[in-house]
């Protein structure tokens, strides 16, 4: 019989639904399964004495972890848009360096949410790609420069190392442990047992700029800004380099150069933005969406939304709006 | 300032994330509505010692509820298909008792999952509409024939009783809560902070029959069985019934009696089912799949699916199968 050993580690401050979450979906996927050849065992641990204070602020005695695990898991921890990174994970020095060693024995990492940023700490991002809970990408990005962070991503697997979303992707990772140790098709019935929907790729819809914190100002920022407020004109690269007083060159450059895209980019994103709000907040037809951020024609906008988010303007508005009600039986 | 008190109710065997889910999506939303005026506090609680074994064997201790709550949860419990469910709910006779001690008080209830067995136990399904996770669905209409289920909702509130569907309902739970007492705006904006879906109104796309025990054989399960094998041909009650060596008139009499259905309602849901695992397990295309299950028109047969499902068989299709990675940033 063939033994897959996870660990899922618990920490002061970690939300007890990631903690907890991917146990309770792999016990459904075993259930499910009926493999007497495989058996997944889910460790819920902690280091030191193995008393946790949970967010929310339940206290619970955990295992310390013993022998070797195959998988890693490191939940995210309850935060705010406010909060000081470098105090908050200088208080989990130990978690970190626990991390370090497993990786360096063969342990496989996964984290959930802002669990990256144990990763991070524990210099396990560097020259990986990873992705994290998408409102603190950034914050992710800014503390560790030699990680490619793409906060659209849902779960990110690089070199032995998983990063997922924002809180509800914890089911994300479990469906992904059990497609790799059950299979396509378990993974796939334990999705419809626990409501979930399996291999969501991308966080992109969910993603609302406006809650991120205001950035430092910079040349981009004050490019974008000009951008959004002429979302509707034509993009004339010659006219923005004018309106900021340098060549168009240098407008490409110095883009380029802090945000790694084009100004056309910048503009398309904010197109895309622009027209997420509508689809949401407003009755507007898409084709009057799409002329609203400046596109002549639906099916090139269409494109361009569906390559941003995954998902054409219909689904999307019909998918994060209010669902239909079904006929009753 | 308005305080809230939210008590979930933890019992030996309940599963974590049920548990701790609704205190955690909570939280999110208190941090983002930011309202000074209203406080809405959750309980994690447990009876006798506060000593329970959650599901997956880990042991937490809770406080004890105390004073009067605004609402009560009712967390689900692990479970399998082959559960025994008298002497599963006979364990619980004091959270039962509570619960019932509880709404007498004015306490608004809600059930997680099959957390509803817990409140069928307690009288107060009786002459109420409820839901639970579809695959026990039956199992709760069939102990609780004085309740009206309706497998397919993801929740549904009935004269202060609030259920909910399978296991991650707990969030849509939470939502519900969180647009209450924050309103809309907020409950989406942590829905997206949370990567989860606002306001989903229905199982109906996640269940998979072929996942129900067996069911007793009954004259409308062979009905359903007959109606499976000519699924492609046109109905006809008279040739159903001379089949059935029945009038017309009787088969829909017994049929009636039995599923609160015509046959022909047992025919479309066989249809819709079979469309479903087409459009996720092969690639033809709707027009193929419509003609597959006995229709002509794949507008008509577009609009009884969308009818029971909540969704086109187009979107079903993208939403459930797996998603299109997007263009990375």
């Amino acid at each position: 019989m063939k033994k897959i050993r996870i660990a899922v580690l618990g920490y002061h401050g970690c939300m007890p639904t990631q903690l907890f979450g991917i146990a309770d979906v792999l016990r459904i996927a075993a259930d499910i399964a009926q493999t007497p050849d495989i058996q997944v065992q889910v460790h819920t641990v902690a280091l030191g004495d193995g008393e946790v204070n949970l967010a929310g602020g339940i206290g619970i005695k955990l295992k310390r972890p013993r022998g070797q695990f195959d998988v890693l898991v490191i939940p995210g921890m309850e935060t705010s848009r406010a909060v000081r990174w470098p105090a908050r994970l200088a208080r989990l020095t130990p978690e970190i360096n626990y991390i370090q060693q497993a990786f360096s024995r063969g342990t496989q990492l996964a984290s959930i949410c802002v669990g990256a940023f144990l990763l991070g700490e524990a210099g396990l991002l560097d020259g990986r790609t990873a992705t994290t809970a998408w409102l603190f990408a950034r914050n992710l990005a800014e503390r560790y420069p030699h990680s490619r962070i793409n906060a659209d991503a849902m779960l990110v697997e690089d070199s032995g190392v998983i990063t997922t979303g924002a809180v509800s992707s914890t089911f994300d990772l479990a469906l992904h442990l059990a497609q790799r140790y059950y299979g396509a098709a378990v993974a796939a019935t334990t999705a419809r047992a626990a409501l979930l929907q399996h291999q969501r790729a991308s966080q992109a819809p969910f993603i609302d700029v406006s809650m991120y914190a205001p950035a430092e100002p910079s040349f981009s920022l004050s490019v974008s800004r000009w951008l959004e407020k002429r979302i509707a004109e034509p993009y004339d690269l010659a006219r923005l380099a004018q309106a900021f007083h340098v060549s168009p060159r240098t407008m490409l450059r110095r883009v380029k150069q802090e945000t790694a895209e084009t100004p056309l980019g910048l503009l398309q994103r904010a197109r895309v933005e622009k027209a997420k709000q509508l689809l949401l907040k407003t009755n507007l037809s898409v084709g009057r969406i799409t002329a609203a951020v400046g596109y002549q024609d639906q099916v090139s906008f269409g494109r361009l939304f569906a390559q941003a988010i995954g998902n054409t303007p219909t689904a999307f508005r019909r998918q994060f709006r209010t669902m239909q009600i079904p006929h009753a039986r």
